[in-house]
């Protein structure tokens, strides 16, 4: 079956579920509702069944629902960075002196792909510390390293490269990765942060299992943290007109005059109507990109909610008060 | 009638000529193509008919279409820059002397509103050697002068005030005004650069007399030149539902099975049609741009080409290629 | 007299004093010490003697002596952060609807030198709110404005002209000025903070009324506020020189054998002392400056600090807390 | 003997000979001027002897003494890149499809200490190109990977260890190591240029075996190209009063009445002379540094020659007039 391209397991979900009634056979779901109107869905894929179902490795997805994040509104701040703590820590068994590694995807250069990089830059980055005066360090600081390696384009290096080479050197843990995802729907666009214990596979690296970044290929379990800070232009038209061609239906069902055309769009197929949009857009819409107006200040307040809600799960010692007194 | 935003005259004379067949009244255009691939549209409001037409005041609109700015293509780059100079110096008369005041409009922060800005730090600024080391400059060197006084939200200032301020205190003898603008079209963005004589009314500004940065307002010539640099979210969904009814109706005309649908579809009215989508979309699409996927470096590109074709304009003695041993 | 350069008044004066013991007539100084180990001298210039004395203008000189400003110490930066305002309420009377008008001088793109432009991006900017959602705003807000005009290299106008310009437009009651300033101590290097109540003269505009920022120029108050972020590298080399001939003269004072020595050490004079190390450094020294190895995090929170100080000086309904939910 | 801490080798030697007349045994020097006032030193560290002198490994030391930077010389800019290219050439064998790769050290956010970094965001990535369309490449166009890893307290990791690892993912043929340098001089400031082929010690890793990158670590030929940014506080102070003692010394001279201090001066050690200055300045000297007023225009000019010279010293079908193309 066609699906538009989604980096959202939940939206994933939502495609496979649209012309079928009943729950996924291998896929189970938890949703719940937490303080500040976040709403955490929780998709476990538990077997091939349901790898197939939603082209999604067997695994844990949680997807947070979140408000719109206003750059002046803390207390939402933090209670998302509490929350997202909370997930982090039941896919993270935070033990004393757990070593983590943590990587930033993305380009510095790219407003709406800086995600990664930005949260390193916002980081407690303890390990050469807890190396070098171990002794000024208090209890319940873990050591934290991070790089944000740049994209293939910059480096000519594809990523998992550069990770592979600095786990074997450096020995973590666990690896956690941030990344800008694309959705397919505009409402999700920072409105999201998903959760996953299956690894990523970076930009190019799609499909190509030499290139992710997995617990298969590092050897060590890897979280992956990622928002979607972009939509296709393609993908945005294409459900302009599923919304519209359904308003049509409806009033073309019971008219006997329009009777036929009823017929015809009932019979066109999503790939077809797809194709046809991206024909009637190309070849710009491929260069094209639907990202919020305010993206820069979105990425700045995401990656300072993720740096410090991994600040608060892996450091035991550290509440988010204490935050401050360690960083900017 | 009905008319989705945009800053380009050529679009506006476009959305009116849609239903008409015959050339607009109080409106000439002329086409002609360049070198590279460039095609120079001048469309003269030559009276309140075409005011009426076209919603533009009465002036000159030259469009130049530009091929896809590659980022290493420096003959393109070249060629634009040639052409562009040539078409500031038909509506710019730089005699001697000539003093220039450059205005960057839009915020430095947000990539695709950067390009005015941008440009400016790119400029040959020369007003104050002139003033504290006249000798030490050779003939032909013009006295310029700039500045990118930011937006409302960041200072609290219209931007009009602070230029009616700053040109009654330096007296400058011509204004030029650039601002990346609002297409309607995705092909539009970033391949298209407008220069007009008729002033331009900033972001807030618009229909507010008191704001626009024109001759009326100044008391100089202020020549305005934009690049479109984004589409709205709705603009494009409207865009390609448009030219999918289309195709639909080619689809439908001849059988008479779908006749009716054929005849709702013709009835449907541009303005309904959007609303529809903007429903369809709000709340989010309020808040989402289309801009391209390269956009960082476009900007970069297209502020070079601008600036330096500013450069060479005003001051007679510069050639292109003495460029480099003044600037960057 | 001769003067290395400063522009610190309390240094102005201790310049003078070194060779009296006893006060300087027409000028009065009181210190205090607060909170956070912050010392506060304040020079009150009080006639002409006094302008003579120590070539500063009539007025109020605030120096506030503070320690070293670590990234993480947010205390401390609450501390200087209200000790800062204290002394603002001081010189600038807050009445109801005080118009303020904020001039950020210097180069946003040399480092050192962007204090003023950072602090610009870090106010309460609410003039345009006034005017436009009066009543979405609760009491106390007062309408602020600001603008960093950038320099005369990037301009080619004297910020002189476009802040008068501003001021006629926008007709604040007060005008602030921020400024980076140059020590003749390293030791006073973001160490002090100074608020003044005689405006001040840009760059190029030393020594030259036209282009001076004061009551006299623009009309209304103008306080200055600036942080030294450099020293020239003459100056270093002299004062180092200073102290190393003191324990010279220490040392060959009471020796029979260096007797001659001592005689020529004691004749030295200053200016030509200074003049030999220009000569020895030059022609490198000139362009050269001494700066923290830190300067950007430095520059960064003192910004943060002016910002803050002034944001709750001047909405008398903001406080400390409150300003994290206007601001980033 | 006591050494004031400098990066540079020909500095090494000058401070070794100061106090002798007689070339150093085990290092050979060879001098050439060039066009465009660029010196060339080459020093060669023959065995121990010579390492013993001055205190770095065997090998090549290329010093090239440059003219100032001037930001629109582009004639200068040309002729060191081409310059700078044929010591690279001297050093690096440049055989068909030779894979290097590029680490630029130092932080992106620390002016003086991002040459590093600037660097690899100006060089012709290509090793991603050969691997995916290597048809699409031309002949002599070499596989180019680069990172720029950034500082221990971002990453909490050694570069040694960053670089071990991608050294042994991506095998390269020969590793380029761009840093920025402490100079003893301010003359040096920005006015040298040096290739060495021993590798390197970045930052905390001096003296510090492990942390080398050189072909004993890394298993394949390091080449080093580093430029002095800046000169530490104390250094400067130090010189100056070197300087000046001499010139005392020549006053006191044949002065009977002076003779005693005469003598003193003589029997000065500098290391007794560099504490007394460290006192002095302490304990500020420690963070401050000495760099030119332009070192953002510096840094970027320098980047751009050293990066221009690496992409026509590695790719042999590549001209200077074809970077362009490639880059921007």
């Amino acid at each position: 079956m066609f699906n538009p391209r989604t980096d959202l397991a939940v939206e994933a979900r939502e495609i496979y579920n649209k012309n079928r009634e009943v729950e996924i056979e291998g896929v189970s779901v938890d949703t719940k509702r937490m303080l500040g109107g976040i709403r955490i869905v929780t998709v476990n894929v538990l077997n091939e069944k349901g790898e197939k179902a939603i082209k999604k490795p067997k695994g844990t997805y949680i997807t947070m629902e979140i408000p719109e994040v206003k750059h002046y509104d803390v207390d939402l701040h933090e209670d998302l960075t509490r929350a997202l703590s909370e997930e982090i820590l039941k896919i993270v068994d935070v033990k004393k002196d757990l070593k983590t590694l943590v990587i930033g995807l993305g380009n510095w250069h790219v407003t709406p792909d800086a995600l990664g990089p930005k949260v390193i830059s916002k980081l407690m980055i303890t390990r050469h510390l807890k190396e070098y005066m171990p002794d000024e360090l208090e209890e319940g600081i873990n050591p934290v390293a991070a790089l944000a390696p740049g994209v293939l384009g910059i480096t000519g290096i594809e990523t998992a490269e550069i990770v592979k080479g600095l786990v074997e050197k450096t020995k973590p843990d666990v690896v956690i990765v941030i990344d800008a995802l694309a959705a397919r729907k505009v409402e999700r666009v920072a409105r999201t942060i998903q959760i996953g214990d299956t690894g990523i596979a970076p930009g190019a690296g799609v499909g190509n299992k030499r290139m992710e970044l997995s617990k298969e290929t590092l050897g060590v379990p890897v979280i992956a943290i990622g928002v979607p800070t972009v939509v296709d232009a393609a993908t945005l038209a294409n459900d302009t007109i599923d919304s519209m061609i359904d308003s049509l239906i409806e009033e073309t069902k019971n008219n006997s005059e329009t009777k036929g055309f009823y017929n015809m769009l009932k019979s066109l197929d999503k790939e077809e109507k797809y194709n046809m949009i991206k024909g009637v857009l190309s070849p710009y819409s491929s260069n094209m990109l639907v990202t919020p107006k305010d993206i820069d200040a979105l990425i700045e307040d995401l990656a300072k909610i993720i740096a410090n809600s991994i600040n608060i799960s892996l450091h035991p010692s550290i509440d988010l008060n204490d935050i401050d007194r360690y960083l900017f």
